[in-house]
């Protein structure tokens, strides 16, 4: 029998199906093989395959990533927040004044409590603190300089590492089959388009988060970029769909998320007229990483799981689904 | 002689090469051989070309483009602004009483005097009636419908066909070298979203212009974006720059325009350590198109002839450069 002859005749056999397709490289090694995966793999299998009755045009596959929590560990805290304690102290240190103000000064001396305390005042200054009086050359360099060094206090790694691995395999199996993917942050844009590319393979044209005002400025004779102590976008609730909206122009066709954040990202995604995926990811994994949902000051999921079910969303328990977290220190 | 040893004696004489590049297609048909193709053609070549001192990776080779002036006529009027007196006199059919309104019913019975001397506060009147209060699809399918019934006054063939030629080769020509073409336009983002595609192969996620509010809103349940009377971002002179570090979040290398609005991106492109070139479109065609720079009412261009030459930005004049002005139309 000639070859394609085989191959034909093994098509009517599904033992001989599964047999060949435990060949193939399965693309999503570190998710285990229960419902969330195969629920991802038959919606990306009927939006890309040819003549399926559900298929999109590669130009039309855009899915859309929350980040905090989503692809990389947020607790004890947002990785963002841990940045500006640090950018906090280091400013102290040389401007002692600074330490006049309460929030810098808990910042500063890693009072979290008092911090907390300040609220959403607090946090605005201590991003205006942290975050402004800069270039977006000059920040991108802090931000850089700074991934290379900070550690994640449980982990004792750095937070660049603290990705999830299982995510990183489905955005680049996402992409290996025409999909663009976007990541759809409540964190600053400027801060995670250092960090998008290498961790997650996504350019920084691909990144919409918060942000803070800017303006054009010449310094002898050179425009800059300068970062301005205001807020001007926070990409988070409602404001997802219209950053979406407004940065993409197309509804996604897949949305994950982890938080009451991502709500009306999922909801906007499943709400069209095609086919959608809608995904979130709970954490419920204290041993390998953080059991969180309802009660949690970072990531709160309430809503998502409330109503997960009847919306259609997959639900991913890290604890179930994935059989491993982070990829391995790449050095001891 | 084998072909391979015909082909490498023949690399050491500049006429067959020469003659080879007369058989390999032009690129850039529609561009006569002067001195403004000639520096683009050495440009793509000099950042694309691998071992080249200036080459640039596909993923920065980011391009810009003006649109109203540098892809598409503007005169004698914007052609968003034909769309908005069109929409103001469907409008004002429907709802008599918006004659009320002095902006309104200037707009509605074409009273371009009128509407001019209503400054800017009257052209806000009349995006906020003509675009808002309707649904981010709803507006789409307005500006889709409007484009295929629409003529331009003078050459009576729909605006869509109004688009340079040039510069639809110049789009394509820079894609097959790698380069994204992005638009970066004072119209209305959603506005051109509707027809960048089709008419510049730019997708809606490509495409950065001014905005109005929008509003996330379930309606019977389903989420819609909601259009909103209010002016969001103005995407025009330093505000072009700031929206591409905010859309893109890369420094172009290549942006085209034509007008004193498009200065500063022109400025913040080739302000680059890296290789850069910045065109300016100059409209000195009153047979083919139209005449105008300094006393232009729509597209004024006055900073940008003074400074072009000292900042070694191509002015391109479309009477010399330019062959064919307009695609022949493509039904009688």
């Amino acid at each position: 029998m000639k070859y394609l002859t085989v191959v034909r005749a093994a098509v009517g056999s599904s033992v001989v199906l599964f047999a060949l397709s435990a060949f193939a490289a399965d693309p999503l090694p570190s998710w285990n093989d229960t419902a969330p995966k195969q629920a991802i793999i038959e919606f990306v299998d009927k939006v890309t395959r040819q003549g399926s009755p559900d298929f999109v045009p590669a130009a039309e596959r855009i899915a859309t990533f929350d980040n905090d929590g989503t692809l990389w560990a947020e607790q004890p805290m947002y990785v963002q927040l841990a940045f500006a304690i640090d950018r906090a102290r280091t400013l102290a240190a040389s401007k002692p004044e600074l330490m006049e103000s309460p929030v810098i000064k808990a910042a500063a001396t890693g009072d979290l409590r008092a911090l907390a305390a300040s609220g959403e005042h607090g946090l605005l200054e201590l991003v205006a603190t942290t975050h402004a009086g800069n270039t977006t050359d000059e920040f991108a360099q802090l931000v850089r300089d700074w991934s290379t060094t900070a550690r994640h206090p449980r982990y004792a790694r750095p937070y660049t590492e603290l990705t999830y691995l299982p995510m990183r395999e489905l955005l680049e199996y996402l992409r290996t089959n025409g999909f663009r993917t976007w990541i759809v942050s409540g964190g600053g844009i400027e801060f995670l388009r250092v960090l998008s590319e290498p961790l997650y393979g996504v350019p920084p044209e691909q990144v919409i988060g918060s942000s803070i005002r800017t303006q054009y400025e010449l310094r002898d004779g050179t425009p800059v970029i300068a970062r301005l102590p205001e807020i001007d976008f926070i990409d988070d609730k409602a404001g997802k769909p219209l950053a979406i909206q407004k940065f993409i122009g197309r509804r996604p066709i897949l949305a994950v998320g982890n938080s009451d954040g991502d709500f009306e990202m999922l909801e906007w995604t499943t709400a069209a007229s095609g086919p959608s995926l809608g995904v979130l990811v709970h954490h419920d994994d204290a041993g390998r990483e953080y059991a969180y949902d309802r009660a949690a000051s970072f990531g709160r999921l309430t809503r998502g799981l409330d109503e997960a079910q009847r919306r259609d969303w997959l639900v991913v328990g890290m604890h179930n689904d994935w059989n491993a977290v982070f990829a391995a220190p790449t050095a001891p």
